[in-house]
């Protein structure tokens, strides 16, 4: 094997220690006479920000064999010597798109870093819809007193898990917890998923859908979830159904379900993703008072603990990378 | 034993099969010879409601030994041979007020039917704040899609529970159930609690209150946790902590509360009781944008699992009147 020549462009918003960390893993693993770079572009003031910006000054771009962080994918083109992108989003649907990453480039996410994060706001909603507390922070605008009424219970209620990834998993793990049936809805119901009890394929969906008392959807982009759950299946729901979407917004056709709530066809809906995003002003969901709207914000680095997480997952890959080793995360 | 000549009027709000499953309890235990009355005078249609009403007729009054249902106070001196009151309510300050119920009189309340209602209320108002669930909600009447920032996880946090009967134990397994380690506050802390990790005694607050991620109170009504957290223990909680009261509204100083939270003292605080009650509309609490606000609900029929439990309590205390067994849940 001949000498290694890489510079490793670092655009993560790393503490002193975490450098060190990285520094340490390369050490670890180079081999004697290997030539390896280091150079750390990230902003650590971005720590505990929502979306982080990658900026990697231009001499740098010459010369980067690898980049953590999620560059322009415009940009790509000025890094000729670019053999991997390590992305912290979960999402890289733009540097797949023709054009973006030259053949031969490496392209790793930050899948598992979001699981938690996304899970517990879903849980978070699903809790508040069963207890009306989206309609008491409205109310209390008004500076209202007021009972709004019966309220649900996670406690022996059937949770059906659409998608039963990372999200799906850590999601029905909450439930679980808190005393709900967990039934998983995935593409092969012969893999089982932590924190489902009972697993089932698409074609079971319309006969598991009037049982459930909550409906969770994480399920990936791909054009067959296109309005999933649509009007001819929202009539199948329990009047005191909540309905949950973290996937993706078109999962959901948004005009089915404003009239399926204002009719009270579901006790309620909780979305953090919408069709489209931003969700526009006109859409008649905004003042749905069942409707809990959230800006795509569960997946966002909101946690600390989200942070790390795509942090490890970024060591681990240059530890990796410098070793000669099979990267993880790989989407192409 | 003589001849036992009893008539109990049941003013809960049964189904036909509840009322047999009375009958049924009754006959099981009466001794033959026995003179027993039991009564139905309750309205089914208030099943599912809010706040039950009892209205016992006027000539059932005369011979009612014994009465199931909160009949206003000012008219228990209308029941000349009562010897017997079970409430629907876990509260009884207004039957044990002076001059209300004749000595010789035993009461029993509902204590243990609202420990999950109110528990998963608490619950669910952590997870909220956590997430900022209230601001969204508020925000959405704006039609704005809009990311507020920064969550907060309960997994790993440090969950201060004071008070650990029935509401302060489930709420802490709840907590415990997705990833918290729970501290207990009681008044005799060789007591333990289910879902408690470590119990202390009150004398210990000051050194706990530093260390909560989030601080519960289900402390009951008396008069040694008036204002128990006030300006200066306010101070003592982290920027990131949330505060929570489902116990009785004084237990927090509403002034200090305003005003902790006007200066970030706090990430956000969720009262289920307030004081007084209800809150005045003039209290700048109604428009602390971290403050979540619900009107004294979380105790309320809300759950059909509240008023099962209700109903249970008032059946096995039946059973055992008949029987002449000691009654559970006494207050006097």
């Amino acid at each position: 094997m001949g000498r290694m020549s890489k510079t490793i462009v670092n655009c993560l918003p790393l503490t002193d220690a975490e450098k060190r960390d990285f520094m340490l893993a390369i050490a670890d693993v180079r081999r004697p006479g290997d030539d390896i770079h280091l150079e750390f572009a990230g902003d650590p003031r971005q720590r505990g920000m929502m979306g982080w910006k990658a900026s990697v000054p231009e001499p740098l771009r010459a010369d980067a064999t690898a980049v953590i962080g999620n560059i322009a994918p415009g940009e790509c083109a000025q890094y000729p010597r670019l053999e991997w992108l390590q992305t912290w989003s979960a999402g890289v649907d733009r540097y797949l798109a023709p054009g973006i990453l030259p053949d031969g480039v490496t392209l790793t996410n930050a899948t598992g870093a979001y699981g938690q994060s996304v899970a517990e706001h879903l849980f978070a909603m699903m809790m508040a819809l069963m207890k009306n507390i989206p309609a008491y922070a409205r109310q209390q605008q008004d500076r209202r007193w007021h009972d709004l009424g019966p309220a649900l219970t996670p406690s022996g209620a059937t949770v059906l898990v659409i998608g039963t990834g990372d999200i799906g998993s850590h999601f029905a793990r909450l439930c679980k917890a808190v005393g709900a049936h967990t039934v998983g809805v995935r593409r092969d119901p012969a893999t089982p998923a932590d924190g489902i009890d009972d697993m089932h394929g698409f074609a079971d969906l319309d006969t598991l859908l009037p049982d459930a008392d909550v409906v969770a959807l994480a399920v990936p982009s791909t054009p067959q979830t296109r309005h999933l759950i649509d009007g001819r299946r929202l009539v199948m729901l329990k009047s005191t159904a909540v309905l949950l979407n973290a996937g993706r917004g078109d999962a959901v056709d948004p005009v089915a379900l404003s009239r399926a709530l204002a009719e009270d066809q579901l006790h309620g809906a909780g979305l953090d993703v919408t069709e489209p995003e931003p969700l526009p002003a006109d859409s008649p969901l905004w003042a749905e008072p069942h409707c809990l709207i959230t800006p795509h914000v569960a997946g966002g680095n909101h946690l600390a603990v989200t942070e790390g997480r795509i942090i490890a997952i970024a060591l681990e890959n240059t530890r990796r990378y410098v070793a000669g080793e099979p990267l993880t995360n790989v989407r192409r």
